[in-house]
């Protein structure tokens, strides 16, 4: 189906499962990055996207939650937006959804003011297929930080001027 | 007077006053970079060096602090931590105390596993001192990211490996 089905919705208290769900079956996830999620969550649903210093966006099909993403302003920065989780459900992918999900979390990011988004992702092979897609979606590889996750596991970082 | 005067020791409550003084007297400090130290010093304190996420260190000399240092483990890392501040008292500067509490930040990360340290910093110019700190005490210029803090005002990054 194509992603133009899609929905994109600033997801509520009954998208937590779904979205932490989603989140839990992508393999590239550890723990930690789950962990994290979660807490991100607990905090925009508590404040509310208003007062939230971390925003979701979700994509639904017929009701389904099948993606989100989740974007933040740096602190002590001018207008620039960490790209914090892209996520869609493991059973669909290669739809596009993703990049309807990124697209949707620039334009938030600029409406709210953002001039510049980083996506931070890791070095190993693993990684190979997110940074293909950040690539294709008009990032540069702006920085990389070599043994920042662990011994040979780079930090490498992605800027996108909006 | 010698840096060697100084007692390095993890600060009390009692030195909260004048840790953060010292903070608002920083000239480059900004409002948000004080307000962020207040942050840190406040979970510091309620939890305790042992469970709080953020670590202090100061530098006394005559029982009075005379600058403070800042660190803690970046989440979802092994082994690699921020140095998130380094200050001194403006009125010892020159003292070589900046440097003798970055070694024992060092010391002390190293201490607790760690094996990357990192320093982020700021391109402009009123930064070129800080800069320098850092080449000078070992440290490498590793990534940068144009325009991170503001338009023109870029994410100047060094790291040492301990």
């Amino acid at each position: 189906m194509p992603a133009t089905d899609l929905q994109l919705v600033v997801p509520t208290n009954a998208d937590g499962a779904s979205i932490l769900g989603i989140a839990r079956n992508i393999e590239l996830f550890e723990p930690g990055d789950i962990d994290t999620i979660q807490e991100l969550w607990a905090e925009f649903t508590a404040k509310g996207d208003a007062a939230s210093w971390y925003h979701f966006v979700a994509a639904r099909r017929d009701g389904q939650v099948l993606g989100f993403a989740c974007y933040g302003q740096r602190p002590l920065t001018q207008g620039t937006y960490d790209l914090y989780w892209i996520a869609v459900d493991k059973n669909h992918h290669r739809q596009g959804i993703g990049e309807v999900l990124l697209d949707e979390a620039e334009k938030q990011v600029k409406a709210r003011g953002g001039r510049l988004l980083i996506a931070e992702t890791a070095g190993k092979l693993a990684f190979e297929p997110t940074r293909r897609f950040y690539l294709r979606s008009g990032y540069q590889l702006e920085a990389r930080i070599r043994d920042f996750y662990s011994p040979g596991d780079d930090l490498v970082v992605f800027t996108k001027r909006l």
